[in-house]
């Protein structure tokens, strides 16, 4: 199995505010995609992540206020190379910032399809610091392209 | 052992065009760091990556023309967790663009700072998508900032 993706980005916001940020839909739709439905406040609420007629869900797995977040992708729910993955954001600060660690793991294999997804979370944790550094982000579908369709 | 890092990203540019740019230490320093010395060109040869006083060395594993460049890091050459690691651009080409498959592989394991670097070859990736399809990039230290320190 590959280890999957791992990506640490330095944020100027409260780890409350960041945890608030990744359990409210309407906030996820400011970084991720602006079609974000269903619910991430509670342990097995469902969200919804909608990309044009594409939806990916995760099931919330596991919350920790200001500290950590973790989804889960249920079967037949989205996309396939993802069925059974785990997404958690974990939250530390230092002095000058929040730290969030995103890792994507249990992924069967570290394929092509993989290195896609890594550069889009990069790309979407960028926009997740814009929102909350100055409050606007670039989410799907604004995102910013690193692959031409 | 981590699968390590692995990002793709697409760039309207000729493969060939990009292997150049891979190899080349003058073009190397438009997006990855302004101050890249050594060479890049041959089989055992090594590029130095400066970042202020700190030198990350690469020796020249491989190259396939268009195809493939993989570069390995020498023990006590440059940051310790990047020991004996190797970093391959796989480039192949759709109708739209050229794919580049970076994988910085060879970790010893899925740390926090993977995380951060994961994120900053993210960055670095995109400031080559940049140099090659508008003539300029973010090289260090000009580099979009994924970590206050």
């Amino acid at each position: 199995m590959s280890s999957g993706i791992n990506h640490q980005v330095g944020i100027k916001a409260s780890p409350q505010a960041i945890y608030n940020a990744l359990t409210d839909v309407g906030a996820l739709a400011r970084w991720w995609t602006t079609d974000t439905r269903g619910s991430g406040k509670k342990v097995r609420d469902t969200i919804e992540f909608w990309f044009a007629d594409f939806c990916q869900k995760f099931d919330v797995k596991e919350l920790e206020p200001a500290r950590r977040v973790v989804w889960k992708s249920p079967r037949g729910q989205g996309c396939d190379e993802w069925e059974d993955t785990e997404v958690s954001f974990d939250l530390s600060t230092d002095d000058k910032q929040t730290l969030i660690q995103l890792r994507h793991t249990g992924w069967r294999a570290s394929t092509d399809f993989q290195g896609h997804c890594s550069m889009r979370w990069a790309v979407f944790l960028l926009s997740f610091k814009d929102v909350m550094e100055r409050g606007k982000g670039r989410p799907y579908p604004y995102d910013l392209e690193v692959h031409y369709r």
